[in-house]
C-alpha cells in the first residue's frame, strides 16, 4: 500500500481537512497575514470513527458528522498524509463546535 | 467558511461573551482602572452544548442557559472570534455560579 | 452589570463570608496580633450550589446550609467581590466542619 | 464567633486530640527524650464526621467511634485550635488502626 | 524456546508487521529518501489478543482484525521479534485507523 | 496509653512481623553477610483488617490471614512499634504472595 | 523459614522463570553475544495467583497458566528468590503475550 486513498478512523477519532484562510479576498487583493491569521481555526469533517467506549465497553455515539465544519482547538490533533491530501486526525471531544454561517 | 457567524458548542462547552467594565461612570467621569478591576469577572452565556458525557456515556444536562449572566473563573477559558465578535468557551463546570442584580 | 448583587454558586460550590476575628478585646484593648492569629479560621455561609454531579451525572446534595459557621481550609477557594463585599468560593467537600459554640 | 467549642467535622473526617508521652516516668524520673520519642504516635478520637461520599454519591460508613484511641499516620492532618485546646484533623482512611492495651 | 515463531498477544494487543515503503518506485528509479519518509506509517495486522478488560472485569472486543492495513501512531509500540522476523506490539486504542486503497 | 500492645488495622491494612534471617547456620556459624542477605524478605502476619473498600463503599475481603507468612516487597510499609516489638503495616495488595516451604 | 521453597502469587500476579539463551549452538559452538542478545525476552509460567480484583471487588480470571511460555516487557517484574532458583514475578497485565514454536 505505497499511497493509502481512505482512512477509517478507530473509536471516537475524526478525520478533519483543515479549512485554510484565502490569502486574497474576494476581489482578488491580497489579504495581509494578521488577517488570514484571525480566520477560525477551522475544519472540513471527511471520515468519523465508530464512536468511543465507555469504561464498561459499551459504544458511546460519536458527536459529528461527515461534511460538518469544526471549530479545531489551538493544539493537538494527528497530521496525516493520504495520497497527496493533508488531514489531521482529532477525539471528537476535543472539538470546540460546529460552526455555521 | 472565511468567518463563521454561529458556534453551536460540543459537549458541555458553553460560549460566553465576556462583560467589560465601563471605562467611564454614568456621569461619563473615566473610572480609575482599579475601579474597573475591581468589578466581578463576568459574562453573558451566548450558546450551549447538550451537555457532558458521563463515564457510561449517558447525557449531563448542562447548567447554564443562553442569556445567563455567569460569574467565571480568573484562568482558563478558549478565545473564540466568530466574524468580529470575541468570545470565550468554556466547561460548565468551571464556571462559578450565576449573578444576578 | 456593573455590580452584581448576588451570586448562586453552580453545583457543590458554597459561598463563604470569612468571619474576621476583632481586633480589639470586648473590653476594647486592643489584642496582639498573635491573639487575632489564634482565632480559629471559620466563615458565615451566604449561599449554597445546588449539589455536586457524580460520574454518573446523579445530583449529590450539598453538605452545608445558608446560615452554618464553617471551619475553612488554610488554602484555596476563590475570592469574590460582590458590590462592596468581600466573598470565598469553596467546593463543598473542602470546608472542614461545621463549628457550634 | 470569637473561640468556637466545638467542630462537627464533615464527610470522613475525624478529629483526635493527640496522646503526649508523659515526659516524667510513673516515679516522677524525667523521662530521655528518646523514651518519649518511641512511644506510638497515637490520638483519641474527639469527634467523627458522617461519613465518606462513594463515587456515586452514597454514604460510606465512617471507621472508627468517638472514644476510639487510633494509631496515627506519621505525616498529615489539619492542626485545628478550639477555644484553647489542640486537635487534628483526619480523613478516616488516613488513620492505621484502633489501638487496644 | 530458542527462537519463539507465533506470538498470541494478551487482552487489547495486536501485533503489527510494519509496511516499509518501497525504496524504489515501479520503474525501479530510486525514490529520494523524502519520498519514503512522506509514506503513511502503516502496518499489517498478524495476531490479535482476545480483548481489552473494563473495568468490572469483562471482556471488550478487539477493535481489528488479522489482514487488516493499520494507520500507526508516530511513538509508541513495543518491538518484537520471532524468529527473523521483527513486528511491533500495541495496545488496539492506540491504532489510529483502518486504511483502504 | 503509654504503650499501647495490640493494633487492629484499619480497612485492608495488615500488620506484618519482619523474618529476620539468622546470622548463625544451624551448626552455630557465623553466616557471612550476603547470605543473610540473599534470604526471602518475607514476614509472619499478626493482625489484619477488616479489608478495603470498593469504589461505592462495599467492604472488600482481605487477601490474607494471622499465621500467613508472605513475600513483602522491597519497599513500602509503615514501621510500627507496640510495646518492645516492631512490625511494619503494609496494604494487603501491596504483599507479593504467601510463602510455604 | 530461612529458605522458601514455593511461593502462591497473590492477585492478578505471575510468578516466572526467565529462559536463558544457550550459550552455544546445539552443534556446541559458543553463539556471539548478539545471537543470545537477539533473543526472545521470554519465560516459563511457574505459579499464578487468583486473579486480579475489578473496582468493586470482583474477581477478573488471570489471563495465563501454570506451564505457558510467555513474552516478557523488557522492563519491570519483581525479583524473587526461592532456596536457590530465580524467579521474577509481574502482574498478569504486564505480560505481552504467550508464545508457540
Amino acid at each position: 500500500m505505497a499511497c493509502a486513498k481512505k482512512l477509517i478512523p478507530l473509536l471516537d477519532r475524526v478525520l478533519v481537512e483543515k479549512i485554510v484562510a484565502p490569502a486574497k479576498s474576494v476581489g482578488g487583493i491580497l489579504l495581509p497575514e494578521s488577517a488570514a491569521a484571525s480566520q477560525v481555526n477551522a475544519g472540513k469533517v471527511v471520515a468519523v470513527g465508530t464512536g468511543g467506549r465507555a469504561k464498561d465497553g459499551t459504544n458511546i455515539p460519536i458527536l459529528v458528522n461527515e461534511g460538518d465544519t469544526v471549530l479545531l482547538p489551538e493544539y493537538g490533533g494527528t497530521p496525516v498524509k493520504l495520497g497527496e491530501k493533508e488531514y489531521v486526525l482529532f477525539r471528537d471531544d476535543d472539538l470546540l463546535g460546529i460552526l455555521h454561517d
